[in-house]
């Protein structure tokens, strides 16, 4: 390939390849985009787009051809296909030796493992009896999720007793087929982080200020960054375990480690994603360089960006589809409400629940901050009287 | 139309209507292109996409029709087209009252004069020998200007004396046909400021702080905003100056007042523009809201954001062509060497003297972040003896 890539692929058609598009501009760099339809998210504003179905080994090779570097808005690309381009001479980033900690939860939670990286007590569990044995051994409830296909919650089940033990594995059935139940120990946890870094080809890295997130049934739904309460060596000591995460992994581009912080302040890790994440969506308004830049900056094998904070406090609330769907209403309420506040919306229909936009508000207290988030958020889902 | 407005036609596939397709993304609005070519810079990034004639009225009907409004890359549109528009119902903004004025300088020194607004000593001459008639009155040098069609310093010629009174004569056969010429007075300025506002329909309207601007052979080559060694009341009165031409004009969208600073600090202006400019672009990164991003608001009916710095200083520097045409290659280098510096590459092929991006550096010393953006922009010229 080109050195630094001048053509960048990404597959997958959200809100997070929209987001890249936007950063990709200033850049100089082509964005050629697979999408799932005509007019999803990212399709509405990138110029160079194929229609396509990212699970055809046909599809994807004659989409990565002419691409210089291939990388996702999503992590559900099958494994053979993304060794098919490797094989082809196309990178691949994150390749899919990192990408499947990503993909699958089972091969992330063993890995973890031999990383001595903190994890909750868990075990591959081929059936209701083994569950069941787990959680005599470790303790009711159990959180139980499927290794592959789960997102925003869904996927994953807090079993309350071994009655519930039966209901991931028939649950299962609706998700991928290569997909096995893992028994996780209940973490009593206080609040939720997320340690966000990118890392370039030959390892340079770069790490994110710490950020708290709220999530509501599954869903990040805000982010307030920094994390207020964590001491300097905390900081520290999380987002060295992030970058290790992402060098030993082989991470290239944005690794997301989501963490589950107990009274004591322990953490545990929860989750990792390997692409642009909503835990770091505050980074477009909030820090020098955005995670968006920054990715692609990694998969193009340019030099990182400064992740340092650009206000003293960022708050990122997330827009859910509500009662209202006059989205172009609600922001011109929004802009009037607040001249500071910054609002991105992701061209999409409002369904119920569904994410079509965030909001950010920067500034020196974060209660006054929150308060400006929040009210602009509720201005566009409609829910006033929240 | 609806209000605000959805879809947002922009006439002219420049670097502008580039950065403008860039704000449009979060704000959720449908940006839709007049582009001279298939592969102009801004053709490159937007979804929607017409190759035509920008003055053609046919093609011009044919790509308004579904467009919300019409706003522009460039001041070329004959009025004429843009009548007929407006009489089809598309909302056009800047509307061609307003945009007469930066399209003709005959008829803005006009206007300008009416409003009591500071302006060179300047008539229109209809040949030669009424230019030396000027410049017996008013001295030598005469600066004379085409009054349409003049752009990057093209158009205007400073004439030392009586015998150089026909070229502006002769340079005119290859601009406008119904171009004239104006003789103006000589203004022995010691620097160029800009003064850059945006206004809304209703009248709402935001002033950015002002900027000093490094002209070179009459192109915009760097601005350094806030224009150091102005007083508070002297930003007020040109913040003001420039709001008073913009509602007395009835511009609607970006207008940015060129100005002219002699040596007791009394200014007059130079030009007008009524679309964004280059003298704005440090607010990509250095203002709470950019000017691209407010220019959208303001076309769309939306309400405008905040026009406040970011940071003490912002210094933009733009990159003309030079002997370096790997502009990938030279952004690798200006981004190992400066984690926090902004670049925007316009997707153009490096031609001699062309803009084909620029660069922005925040912070709080203004010697320091001049010479980091000079640093950033000579880099990716090839011009490091400079």
């Amino acid at each position: 390939m080109r050195t630094p890539a001048a053509t960048v692929g990404v597959i997958g058609g959200g809100q997070l390849a929209r987001m890249m598009h936007a950063a990709s501009i200033g850049l100089g760099l082509r964005l050629r985009l697979l999408a799932e339809g005509p007019d999803v998210s990212a399709a509405q504003v990138v110029r160079d787009v194929t229609v396509g179905d990212y699970t055809d080994p046909a599809t994807v090779a004659a989409f990565a051809d002419g691409c210089d570097v291939v990388t996702f808005d999503h992590e559900h690309v099958p494994t053979r296909i993304l060794h098919d381009l490797e094989t082809a001479g196309i990178a691949v980033r994150p390749g899919p030796e990192a990408l499947v900690h990503a993909q699958d939860k089972a091969v992330m939670r063993a890995r973890l493992r031999e990383l001595g990286v903190p994890c909750p007590v868990n075990e591959v569990v081929p059936d209701a009896a083994a569950l069941v044995t787990f959680g005599d051994a470790h303790g009711w409830p159990v959180i139980a999720k499927t290794s592959r296909g789960g997102y925003d919650g869904k996927g994953v089940w807090k079993l309350d007793g071994p009655e519930q033990a039966g209901v991931p594995f028939e649950g299962l059935d609706g998700l991928r087929a290569n997909a096995v139940v893992i028994a996780e120990e209940y973490i009593d946890f206080t609040r939720e982080l997320s340690a966000l870094v990118v890392r370039r080809p030959g390892g340079q890295a770069v790490a994110y200020p710490i950020s708290e997130t709220v999530q509501t049934d599954g869903i990040c739904t805000a982010t307030t960054t920094p994390a207020p309460g964590l001491r300097p060596d905390q900081v520290r000591d999380l987002q060295a375990m992030a970058l290790r995460i992402a060098q030993e992994l082989g991470v290239v581009g944005v690794l997301a480690v989501e963490l589950m912080q107990r009274a004591d302040g322990s953490v545990v890790v929860n989750e990792l994603a390997m692409r642009p994440h909503n835990t770091g969506h505050w980074s477009i308004d909030g820090a020098v360089t955005s995670q968006f830049e920054n990715h692609l900056r990694a998969v193009a094998d340019l030099p990182l960006g400064s992740a340092a904070l650009r206000a003293p406090v960022s708050v990122m609330v997330n827009v859910l589809g509500g009662s209202r769907t006059d989205l172009l209403g609600g922001l011109a309420e929004v802009l009037a409400a607040d001249r500071a506040v910054k609002v991105q919306l992701y061209g999409k229909d409002v369904v119920p629940g569904r994410k079509v936009g965030h909001v950010t508000a920067l500034g020196e207290d974060v209660g006054d901050v929150t308060e400006r988030a929040w009210r602009a958020a509720r201005m566009l889902m409609g829910d006033d009287d929240e």
